[in-house]
């Protein structure tokens, strides 16, 4: 392996990051303090991406970096929570090389201080193969005020943030099988490699949203699961799901793709649930914010998700969403 | 592969060990709270765990969960902290199977019980070859009382706890290369399978332990981050390091293997260091807590470890401790 020793990559590569965190001791022993300010309680979640799966060898190191703080750091988003710190696995497979392991550390540079967190410990193994990145991200939310996927209620809105399906045309670009001008295939790719966690938007969204959950595996599968635990069902209409320009270029090429951009996730947007009444207010948060949310369905009694047409036709759905097995 | 799918995976195999952790949300959300008791801090530490590095095919899946908690829980022990939950993120290898899975889980349930901990969220991903297992454990101290690398002071005495060496001997076990009567092969590699962490004694010495570390890489290399953290050199008798019954026995048929046997790791003892003036509540606390509490040094100016033999001469090593790359 032509990179540095242990020791040697998280004293000059990660320690780094950890400047400015004192519960971090910059990386020097073998635990760190997390602190919460009064009132608040902390929010746990963790994401980790697989180079086979989550990226490959086409994904930009530094891009690869930011995608998993932007994935956590989604997570956090939906529970309405303000980031603190995180810790980070990292697997080196054995042909990582140094100057990946440097670019990676950049994005992450980039994001922390995009997004005001630091690197406050980890763990850096050698894997016989894999390259495997795990983060542990820590968030607080006023005591109480944690956003659930569980709590919606029957007749509450449907709302999701930004535009879905853009990733998954991306992803098309990526592997060369979506033609489009370069600047939407520049648009999709960059919706795919650098997504936008929706923090300010989750925050604001405490004690107004009933439930939230972030758009990971895809925005039904990800409707479903806020169905099972809230025990209700949900339909959305599909033509008021919004799309990007990009997205509606590659439509008018690809008929039917909508289905597979509803099921592919990797969107990171806010999916949320909020009382009819709250319209405007969730209107005004959104102008505050400055993130577009749409209003794309209902909850109802019952189980599961339907999906209607214009007509009100129930479409038929092979798969909500990506498994990882 | 012939085991179920994640999402089945999460409620049936994992979800039971998040019951009685309310911040846990039985697994059904992104995220989890975690909190400490007024007056504390929380203490975050992380280790994974690679089949074929760590644990390999002869490993029982039992032994893996409970080892993987175990050293977490070790290095909760060397801050002192009292251990409250964790996460876990697991990388699947497409040969793992579901009972494999659950041999595994079925670990974690027994050590969760043993330590007073719960599972409280994690990630789960499909990897292409390899098998990793991470945890994210919390644990939390009165604030301000966490024990560091940092902090030992010259003239300091250097203790570790229980006996070192015998998982070095047990791998040997293990891989067949040491033959002894099988209650000591039995008794090394239960050491090497199933480490114990000292938890209660890390607690005990808040406030006494200038420094402190868990051995995990190797007494000698363990001794030298706490050096080097502390600005200190430190000298070890190699006759006052504590052994086992069995590895005495097996270092009467192998002579020269203790050197080895301080740098192998996986010892999970404490290693801490003390005034000279509080030896007698250092005995009063090995003898509360139960644990066998051994000094083998002093730390002194300077920088460095160096061993010496009965003479007092220094005994030369090529590595002071486990290096993963």
């Amino acid at each position: 392996m032509k990179r540095r020793g242990e020791f040697d990559l998280i004293a000059q590569v990660f320690a780094p990051l950890a400047i400015g965190a004192p519960g971090a001791f910059a990386l020097g022993d073998d635990a760190a303090t997390v602190a919460t300010a009064p009132g608040h309680e902390l929010v746990v979640t963790t994401d980790a991406m697989v180079r086979g799966v989550h990226f490959d060898q086409r994904t930009a190191p530094a891009d690869v970096g930011r995608k998993l703080l932007r994935v956590n750091l989604s997570d956090l988003a939906a529970k309405g929570a303000e980031p603190l710190a995180y810790v980070l696995t990292t697997a080196w497979s054995p042909d990582v090389t140094q100057e990946w392991i440097e670019g990676f550390a950049s994005g992450l540079k980039e994001d922390q201080a995009a997004f005001g967190i630091h690197l406050v410990g980890g763990d850096t193994v050698a894997a016989p193969t894999d390259l495997i990145l795990s983060v542990t991200i820590f968030g607080q939310v006023p005591s109480g005020t944690m956003i659930r996927r569980a709590g919606a209620r029957a007749g509450d809105d449907i709302y999701v943030s930004g535009t879905v399906g853009d990733a998954c045309l991306g992803l098309q670009v990526a592997e060369g099988t979506l033609a489009l001008p370069p600047e939407h295939e520049k648009a999709l790719r960059e919706r795919l490699d650098c997504p936008t966690p929706r923090v300010e938007l989750g925050r604001a969204l405490r004690g107004v949203a009933h439930a939230a959950i972030d758009v990971s595996d895809g925005l039904l599968g990800d409707l479903d699961h806020v169905c099972e635990q809230s025990h209700l069902g949900a339909d959305v209409r599909l033509g008021q799901v919004p799309l990007s320009v990009s997205a509606r270029l590659a439509l008018a090429k690809v008929p039917g793709e909508d289905k597979r951009m509803l099921t592919f996730g990797d969107d990171y947007e806010l999916l949320f649930t909020a009382a009819a009444a709250d319209r405007a207010r969730i209107d005004q948060i959104a102008a505050t914010t400055g993130v577009p949310v749409t209003r794309i369905g209902v909850m109802r009694p019952g189980q599961g998700v339907r999906v209607l047409d214009a007509a009100g036709v129930e479409l038929r759905f092979e798969t909500l969403g990506y498994r990882h097995f």
